[in-house]
């Protein structure tokens, strides 16, 4: 049986990313495509668990590294209990962020170094990279800016003041520099549905192998 | 102020190093030398949360690679929170397991490899390995005979089967050669009451600054 493909959704806080891929995925999926959309970490108890200490906001004192680490388990367990399983019957799967966000977020946002933070995820990952991503491009005061205005609950990190936000949207910059080959970027400051039609197309092109 | 020795107590389950290292370490406190006992995750909030889902006997679908990662998360927390502020007050700071006990349980008894596991270890660790380490040795399967003696609640480490505590005891055998010079190995196959003798001679010795 042929093997599903792996795409990711990726952009900073606030470029709607899980608006845009669920709008997506329901209208490819009415069009009679086999997909799994996920996120992480879901669908994995034991993901959810760990997602659930790095998130809590009284856990303050986490140490960066210890939330890098965290982050990786969490994307291991997703990986191996939700991801694999989907693509290897076949089913194409989508997932909101995957190591892109590590990459950016504690790679830069936290200053741990992108290559030091990718040496722990392939430990994590062992090689299983997505076949394309779909980069949100947004500005930083803007993402933060929607956040804040549309979030009744805010989690530890998007707690974090705009200098880590602005290193993260940095992040994201060298990333979609270092992965170009791989990278789809979509200017996700229009309006939410030109956003979605362009994102549409893009994964619609890469599930029908014309891009 | 001069930094604190770093000491930590290793070894396969049964091997008694709770109660020889907190026997050791009543005694020499008692004698006036300034001593923090610690065990991962002890003392640090996050670190037990890490623990919890880690050794939870619910948590059968844990991947292997996830749980290695949940040990360097929570080392690092461990490292930050307890360990490296006491040294860095002067007091010497026994621990009961460090960055050993992952080489021996996931590098080996996982058959994940030494070398990975080390590095991600590395990752959580930033270079601080212990002074001296005492390593409590016993064969696998009297080990194994004192845990079930003695143990009334098995974690979900404890239940693995023989061929995974024959595994860590290979694993640590191969640890102690590649880090003969920080080993003390102590025959801890004898009554409890000499292995706590030997065990404190060789303490007292590092904190005196004779071995």
């Amino acid at each position: 049986m042929e093997q599903g493909k792996f795409i990711t959704f990726e952009g900073p806080d606030g470029s709607g990313k899980t608006t845009v891929s669920t709008a997506v995925v329901k209208r490819l999926q009415e069009e009679g495509y086999a997909i799994l959309l996920t996120r992480e970490p879901g669908g994995s108890k034991i993901a959810e668990e760990i997602r659930n200490v790095i998130l809590d906001p009284a856990n303050t004192a986490m140490d960066e590294r210890t939330e890098a680490l965290l982050y990786a388990a969490q994307r291991r367990q997703h990986l191996v209990e939700i991801v694999l399983p989907a693509l290897a019957q076949g089913t194409n799967v989508i997932s909101d962020r995957f190591v892109d966000s590590s990459l950016a977020y504690q790679g830069c946002g936290r200053h741990l170094g992108m290559d030091a933070v990718m040496n722990i995820n392939q430990f994590a990952i062992e090689g299983h990279m997505p076949d394309r991503t779909i980069f949100l491009d947004i500005p930083a005061e803007l993402g933060l800016e929607r956040i804040q205005k549309n979030r009744a609950y805010l989690d530890r990190l998007d707690q974090e003041d705009i200098s880590f936000h602005e290193a993260v949207f940095e992040g994201y910059q060298k990333v979609i520099r270092q992965y170009a080959e791989r990278m789809i970027i979509i200017d996700a400051s229009r309006e939410v549905n030109e956003v979605i039609e362009d994102s549409y197309q893009a994964v619609k092109g890469i599930l029908d192998g014309t891009r």
